[in-house]
């Protein structure tokens, strides 16, 4: 089967070839880039929503519970699980394969599960083209699950329209600061594992965390930060016309499948409110201008790569900066000459 | 003050410019790569150590006494502790109060703590001024502490001439899972509260997965994964001279101060068998080589983003992505097109 075929076949939901088309990009094998080129003028439909929280939150049977929601609901659900502190697949790989049992007669959901450890430009860019191909074949919702350690939740936040921070009672106070500084990219915040001792504390941490957050950043919180602010580039819509998002923050026990319904309303109205504000149009073009400026770089550096002088010029002049004869910034600057010029 | 002396006071270690130093480094204020420029040529004589673990594995403890360890023997030394996770710094200058009473009448330990996240390119980007600076006002050690917590651990591993992975019985499978990624990091594995339950599993594990790891790669360890193969490019030692590094697995009680000692010891035997093979030569070529690259990667989105003309094109092409006009790919070649020519 040769790419045209396995994109027309993506197009139309045919499992196997989207999980093929997802290799190909993924693994940038040679001609991806005329398939992504085929299938990107179909991306764009997907609600795509980004679920994080530390290890221990149950945050993959939340996933799979709201999966099985918006398919109840008639809706079809591609996941993409990330854990980025994983080089091993193995573990991922039999995660998968038991999540897939669960879904196996229903192909309206899709799961892919990948690490990315050592992944140039970490979660974000691994996992960009692979919810693009699960958009372009028409799942409605692209769920993006990863393990909340570190930058990965920030990087994940670039990636979705709507951003669910799941947290849980009793993990002790090393993680509660982890928590902390990833307030801000939340768009949901959900307190699973609502049955432990502590729940009402972590839901007056949060809510004191956001009011701190509201207060501190003097705006509309869920526009701010790293999106950046709304409507003043697209200029459609009267910000002062919608009151601001105020991030929900809701309990589920995913295990019994209580409140999951919940989550799926406050995303959907999430979704709701972006369009309506003219803040997805503003997020999705952020996307697009990393997305672009990063493949740039990449260009670059794989010319630079593919051209026997300039990388003798680079390498000579690590060693300069490897033996202290220059610095850092010279050798930078000269580096960049060469490239630029 | 001037930077010239504020320069030449950090390069005699007067604290009050060396921290002055360091925020002109981090904040890359005007005129900071002339400061970067005079230290430079006075650092590569320190012992950089890297010392990451979980949250909970008494980490900060453990790097305070081996500071005390090594002050013990004579020797200066500089701590960066970096938490990725969090963007408030509250908490971390709280921290380092606190732990710089404990040596606020010693002035041959300093201390400095950061956060990082969103800083574009994570830890070790944050990093690396910081420990030169350290480095060039004559800090015989430089302890990198960060939380171990995805791709942070592998970012200082990039920094760093000696890495310690510290580990800590009953912290759960998950953790356990996110402490396997790591393993090829490590030059030397701590087992910190070595008097909790579980110590010989976690310390029977470590040794399993440095099987597993050196039968998998069929190389010497130590030098091998991201540090690259040893030897092949310096060409001045013949690999089979040398034993291979087989990292040791060292059990402390980092609150007693028990093994810190022979922490210390096997932190500076790792460092003369660096030394000895010429595994030194190469890991700094490859930190030389990582940042001359970043710098000038830096400096060529700065270009563009100081050329109007060039942004306006940059920015059109990345609303005509998010439009669905044009692929990623396509926008990215063209905006290659844009810089290098």
């Amino acid at each position: 089967m040769g790419w045209q075929e396995i994109v027309s076949r993506a197009l139309v939901r045919d499992i196997r070839a989207v999980s093929r088309l997802i290799s190909i990009v993924e693994d940038r094998r040679s001609g991806f880039e005329d398939a992504y080129a085929a299938i990107y003028p179909h991306t764009g439909k997907a609600h795509v929503i980004g679920i994080t929280g530390p290890p221990g939150s149950g945050k993959s049977t939340l996933v799979d519970k709201i999966a099985a929601e918006y398919r109840r609901r008639g809706k079809t659900v591609g996941i993409v699980a990330v854990d980025p502190t994983s080089p091993f697949t193995g573990g991922a790989l039999l995660g998968d394969r038991l999540r897939m049992q669960r879904h196996s007669l229903d192909d309206g959901v899709f799961i892919r599960s990948m690490g990315t450890r050592g992944h140039l430009g970490g979660v974000a860019r691994a996992t960009s083209g692979v919810v693009d191909v699960l958009d372009a074949a028409g799942y409605d919702y692209v769920l993006i699950e990863t393990v909340g350690v570190g930058q990965s939740e920030v990087e994940v936040a670039s990636l979705a329209d709507t951003v669910a921070l799941v947290q849980v009672p009793g993990l002790g106070d090393d993680i509660q600061v982890i928590k902390a500084g990833v307030m801000e990219i939340g768009d949901v915040f959900v307190v699973n594992k609502k049955d432990r001792p502590g729940v009402e504390r972590v839901v007056a941490e949060i809510r004191m965390a956001l009011d701190l957050a509201g207060n501190v950043s003097g705006r509309s919180r869920a526009y701010s930060g790293h999106h950046g602010p709304t409507g003043a580039t697209t200029g459609t819509v009267d910000a002062t016309e919608v009151a601001p998002w105020r991030p929900p923050i809701l309990q589920t026990m995913a295990e019994s499948g209580e409140g999951v319904a919940e989550v799926c309303d406050t995303c959907d109205a999430h979704m709701h409110r972006l369009s309506e504000d003219g803040a997805l149009v503003e997020r999705r073009f952020r996307r697009a201008r990393s997305e672009t400026m990063q493949i740039a770089s990449d260009l670059i550096w794989r010319g630079l790569a593919d051209d026997r002088r300039a990388l003798d010029a680079a390498e000579e002049l690590a060693w300069k900066v490897a033996r202290r004869e220059m610095d850092p910034y010279a050798a930078g600057w000269s580096l960049r000459e060469l490239i630029v010029n």
